[in-house]
């Protein structure tokens, strides 16, 4: 896995795929499937930090998890893992240890506890940010404090979940960089 | 433009696409292009209201007309609009009048002053439902309150960004219903 900058970390996740949030609690891992969560700051100006917004509810496992350690890794997953992120979404850790289920491998993190995941093209750090808004919308804000990719992975098709059960795969990428203010500096 | 159901108009805006969001504001209407968005409360159980969570910075120019007015419309385009959502992003209401910059029709929505837009796959009417995060995070939560939809659209990829001038376009969809726990609810 490589370093990525934290001003581009947020490219994984503006475009809104399904990701997977890891935590590590009382000596075991685990891992949920989500889909809503937003970038709310980007960190992509010097001096800011990227700051994500997601919601997480108290019936899930890893609700516990992130609100006594503050901390987790998204993961974002690619298409030929599909079966595995619905499957993660639809058991509980209590009653699973989903990296053993699922074979995926955890990779000790550098910042956090929570275990990052090598099979995924991507990996945030994270530490709960402001938690001031649990209680009224579930709604958790995490700073990510350490990025990694995976640029040698051949399958880099992102999956987005339509609500109902089915995803859409990433197809083409169109080029529009030109028509955009910020044109120079996506070089 | 057909009704849509208030506990399905999360599944436009689960999969992450780029979307426009319209006010209107003393006498002129604005459109904005937004990536930075979640749901927070899907609507789909019965007595919950779909709740979005959007960043909107004050240099834009709909941040004004959504703090006085309450009200936006978020319209979700397709990969046929892309180079029209790039160049609305990349100029100011302030200059151009938008709907007819770029040959995008206003359609009178039913409960909000804002408009729809009619070449979008879906429109959701929405309203502020706690402005108390534009302060320190420029997040406003939003409530949809009315939802249309296009069925007889026959394009309808919509398109992601990816943080840097480029998109992705939806390519093909997968089935994984009965993987989930909510299966038959999906029919």
């Amino acid at each position: 896995m490589n370093e990525l900058s934290l001003s581009k970390a947020y490219r994984f996740l503006e475009p809104g795929p399904v990701v997977l949030m890891t935590t590590a609690y009382k000596g075991s891992t685990n891992i949920m499937t989500m889909s809503y969560y937003m970038i709310i700051q980007d960190g992509s100006e010097d001096g800011s930090v990227p700051l994500i917004g997601c919601s997480i509810g108290p019936w899930d496992h890893s609700f516990t998890a992130l609100c006594a350690t503050g901390e987790c890794v998204i993961a974002v997953p690619t298409v030929d893992l599909a079966s595995k992120v619905v499957e993660i979404g639809n058991c509980s850790g209590d009653d699973v240890d989903k990296f053993d289920a699922f074979g995926l491998t955890p990779v000790s993190a550098e910042k956090v506890k929570s275990p990052l995941v090598a099979e995924c093209l991507a990996n945030l750090e994270c530490r709960v940010s402001d938690n001031s808004l649990v209680d009224k919308y579930n709604l958790f804000i995490l700073e990510v404090v350490k990025a990694w990719t995976d640029p040698e992975r051949k399958e880099r098709r992102m999956i987005h979940h339509n609500g109902d059960g089915t995803f859409v795969v990433d197809g083409r990428t169109i080029n529009l960089k030109k028509k955009m203010v910020k044109w120079p500096t996506y070089l």
